[in-house]
């Protein structure tokens, strides 16, 4: 906890500590004392003087650790070296490993780690662990049970068992969406007390919850599954067995299907959805009416959504994240904003902040490696994810 | 936290708390021996020997608090007394307080406060407060700031401030559904990881959500808000401002309404929304098809609604409850479970429990004492609403 505020706070004197933390101030000087000689924390001069002795400031040792994330995209996978502090050491992408058999693409994995380690010259004793993350429903301990059409093959794989043996290293699972609210929370300034919801639009849609710096992953780890509330009870049939699901009617899977019915060239029809949905974005964004008509039909249907988590959760922040809105989030933005702010039900009472992620596309694999490194350091976080 | 592993276990030893809380067992000693001083907790003579010496268990002592319930309903007013063992002590119910002037409704409250302590014969120095419930959305600090439309009389009434000088005692205000959460909570024998999602209609529909024994309300205190999502974009106004809100196509507002054009006779039209909707499920529980239409009808947007919640929350345990359920539970259970058991996105890897509540019209009031318990005891879990 102490940790987590000195991180949160950037820099911070023992005195503040107590007051955020609530605990004396000879247990915050006890635990500092075990933090700064773990490496984790260190002293960095003194703040302004206010009357008294100037207070010696706190902050993370960013080098102290390392984490490497890791996201199973329908488009790309993407990668992440992050370190304590929440930065990005390095980020890259290759193409998408989600229809390769699955211990091919363990192999995969195990071998940018190594690149990463080596091009980056880090000390692998200051590794915290792997974080893969990949579209929901994820079984955190032991692998995918029900996959997304696109993974049908990985159902059943023990994921975890293998990339641990691979990498050495622990590693956790997790749902994309979910990841992205722990890498908002770990490197966006989020308040600790704050209300956060991810709405993560890739070629799924899903929500991740964050509430007072704990990710809520719900009793099974498949909290926040938004993409698969009815908007329509007469709707089409979705793949996971419910009818009417917003991601069946409005998602980018049949977003793009339209699109070409429309007879919009959104290029090689073996693209990647994500890649054909990014082009439909840009094509609206320059204005057609046939376009952006298409888009905004989309856009209409996530603001339900949106809306619904809205009055479910009542969050402070709802950002919207995830590879889907990198090019096409300005075009939806104004739509979720402007129908959550003028229909949530407590809009009367509380104000909330609708915006768009910062990270676009490695939004996922940097939320995977934060939370490695909250496991790290505030491991009751973690407790769902590994039980 | 030691405190609420004791009632959870309802006999435990200092071992077992140990265990239990992860604290040192020099730590449990000590915080339970200020428990024992303070009359909280009391020990109960010896477990079953396991080899060594025999040890001593502790359990509440349900008499040293009371606490007083409250919800303001549009049928009624239910009032519960409640131990700090979680049992009802007394619960009485007159006519509703909604419609008439919220200084006369205090007076009223407070009197039926001054009433119970006397027939009950209870030291008014045991009592730790009263809570208020009400449907939302409420500010906890302050009032009723957006009312449904039985309640427009209350809006910026300060409510919280003059029931405390009226009754000398600490009050909390929260919302019906809500309270009712954390009442399952407090006497239910819920355990303390459990993820819970409690689908509360009355005259409208919410939820109450709670994750490891604390309520969730959000970052205002309306989360739950499921009466409101949309499940028809092109569906009638709600009178929150959103269009197509399970609460305004299925609740019992206009299932009423619908089974009085369809001529089925529900009695005084003067009578309360819930009084008509149980004499409905009355007639329907006789087996009338025409009866039984109307209630089905509901019951599948119900369903629809109870699946939002279980996809977004992903709870071990789903609970209908609230007044309109009373009666109708038994008619709305079978097709909310079915639905949601077939159609939830976590189907595959996790169960979860739909259930009844055992606490019928109660359930409110005895949460709000529930709440006021909590907040004795477990202070952490009500940060938000004395904010």
């Amino acid at each position: 906890m102490i940790l987590d505020v000195i991180r949160a706070s950037r820099t911070v004197s023992r005195v503040e500590l107590a007051d955020a933390t609530g605990l004396t101030q000879a247990t915050v000087s006890t635990v500092v004392r075990k933090l700064i000689d773990e490496g984790l924390v260190v002293e960095v001069g003194r703040g302004a003087s206010t009357g008294g002795k100037r207070r010696t400031l706190l902050q993370i040792e960013p080098t102290a650790r390392y984490a490497f994330g890791a996201q199973l995209g329908s488009d790309a996978t993407t990668f992440v070296l992050a370190d304590l502090g929440g930065a990005t050491v390095s980020r890259w992408r290759r193409g998408p490993l989600m229809k390769v058999a699955p211990d091919q693409a363990v192999a995969v994995v195990a071998d940018e780690l190594d690149g990463i380690v080596e091009r980056a010259a880090i000390d692998r004793a200051k590794l915290s662990g792997v974080g893969l993350v990949a579209p929901g429903p994820l079984l955190a301990a032991t692998g995918i049970v029900l996959a997304p059409p696109s993974m049908r093959g990985w159902v059943d794989f023990p994921l975890r068992e293998r990339l641990e043996q691979a990498t050495n290293l622990p590693v956790l699972l997790d749902n994309d969406a979910t990841a992205t609210a722990a890498g908002l929370y770990w490197t966006d300034g989020i308040a600790p007390k704050a209300t956060l919801a991810a709405l993560f639009m890739g070629q799924g849609i899903g929500a991740g919850l964050l509430y007072g710096g704990q990710v809520h992953r719900g009793a099974g780890g498949n909290a926040g599954e938004i993409g698969h509330i009815t908007v329509d009870v007469d709707g089409p049939e979705c793949w996971c067995g419910n009818r009417g699901c917003v991601e069946a009617i409005a998602g980018p899977v049949p977003t793009v299907e339209r699109a070409r019915e429309a007879g919009i060239d959104l290029g090689d029809p073996e693209r990647s959805v994500v890649a054909a949905f990014g082009q439909l974005a840009r094509l609206a964004l320059g204005g057609d009416p046939k376009d952006l008509e298409v888009v905004g039909t989309s856009a209409r249907y996530v603001a339900v959504a949106a809306h619904t988590l809205v009055n479910v959760i009542d969050p402070d922040l709802l950002v919207l994240t995830g590879p889907a809105f990198a090019v096409a989030g300005p075009l939806y933005l104004p739509v979720v904003a402007n129908h959550v702010m003028a229909r949530r039900f407590a809009r009367h009472s509380t104000s909330i902040d609708v915006r768009l992620s910062t990270h676009g596309p490695e939004a996922a694999a940097l939320g995977a490696a934060a939370l490695v490194l909250q496991a790290e350091l505030a491991p009751r976080g973690t407790e769902q994810a590994q039980a």
